[in-house]
């Protein structure tokens, strides 16, 4: 399977927490954490908890840019 | 300022290409790269450049997860 | 009204689950079914219940696109 | 710092409704409402409550355009 | 009709840039700028011009929140 | 692989259009049209060409709510 989504970020699942529609899932990725809201559903079907590893999953078009322009 | 935006990759700019109204910006961030379909104009403004250090920004919400469920 | 979103798939909803801020609504569209993640404050004011008709709507720019490379 | 991100638009708090994972914010800005689903996280680190000042940031690739067609 | 997506702002269109496959669209809406990039497809079924008046419509889910902690 | 991303649509593509930066790719998905905005660098990758199958992946916080509340 290939798929047009540009951003796969490995890491472990450092914290997961459920309420009834949507999920919060804290991943451990290099130096960075990411945080990812999904269905409640999903968390459940993919049995998402801490220390599983998963892959954060981000469209290009869903990524922004920041610069930090020093100020002398 | 403080944002709600979670996760924040900081990196260094590979590639940059420009079309008319969208632009694609590559960063390498730690093992990974990142790719951003933001428009020209922000491209433009933020003088955004291969080499220069910038921040790949990513709402919780437009995260996703997968995970590799191995099969023995 | 004209709208710029690409994607509308109408069906009829299967299932709506309601947290405090946000919603699951799913919806039975053709062959597939449909997910989508919006504000409880959202499925309350449209009076989203199972057996309604209703239309799921995407902008183009969160579509994804997979590809399945069969190995012989 | 600069951001990509195009559309910043600022305004008062007017409802802040949490849930176990997601959060609603709601946005009094200029003449209209905003509002928006983040992390519950999101809005207990920055402190979000009814009457404070804050902006709504909202990427060019998730803005739609909706037109009024009138029929003569 | 009735839409779940809550955030919707009516303004007047100052400028169209298009691409192959985008299209970017500013409109004023207020006293600020909102910035959105569609299809160049949609840009063109709806005949978007400058001074065409139009509403940019936003899902909360794509929303974040900003504040200013100003250093005294 | 198992996958957080709740909508997956499978059909066949008929229309693909590069610019230099964002592509535009068409799906026929059952009696739907579906419009994906990706990278170019996707397209290419992914070889998507007219008549190819592939499936369209759309995260539930992406999909919209509409009902046609008809007047009698």
């Amino acid at each position: 399977m290939k798929m047009s989504a540009r951003n796969r970020l490995p890491g472990t699942i450092t914290e997961v927490v459920k309420g009834e529609a949507a999920a919060k899932v804290t991943l451990q990725v290099g130096d960075n954490h990411m945080v990812a809201l999904i269905t409640r559903e999903s968390a459940d079907e993919l049995g998402l908890e801490v220390g599983k590893q998963a892959t954060a999953l981000v469209k290009a078009t869903d990524v922004m840019i920041l610069t930090d322009e020093g100020v002398a």
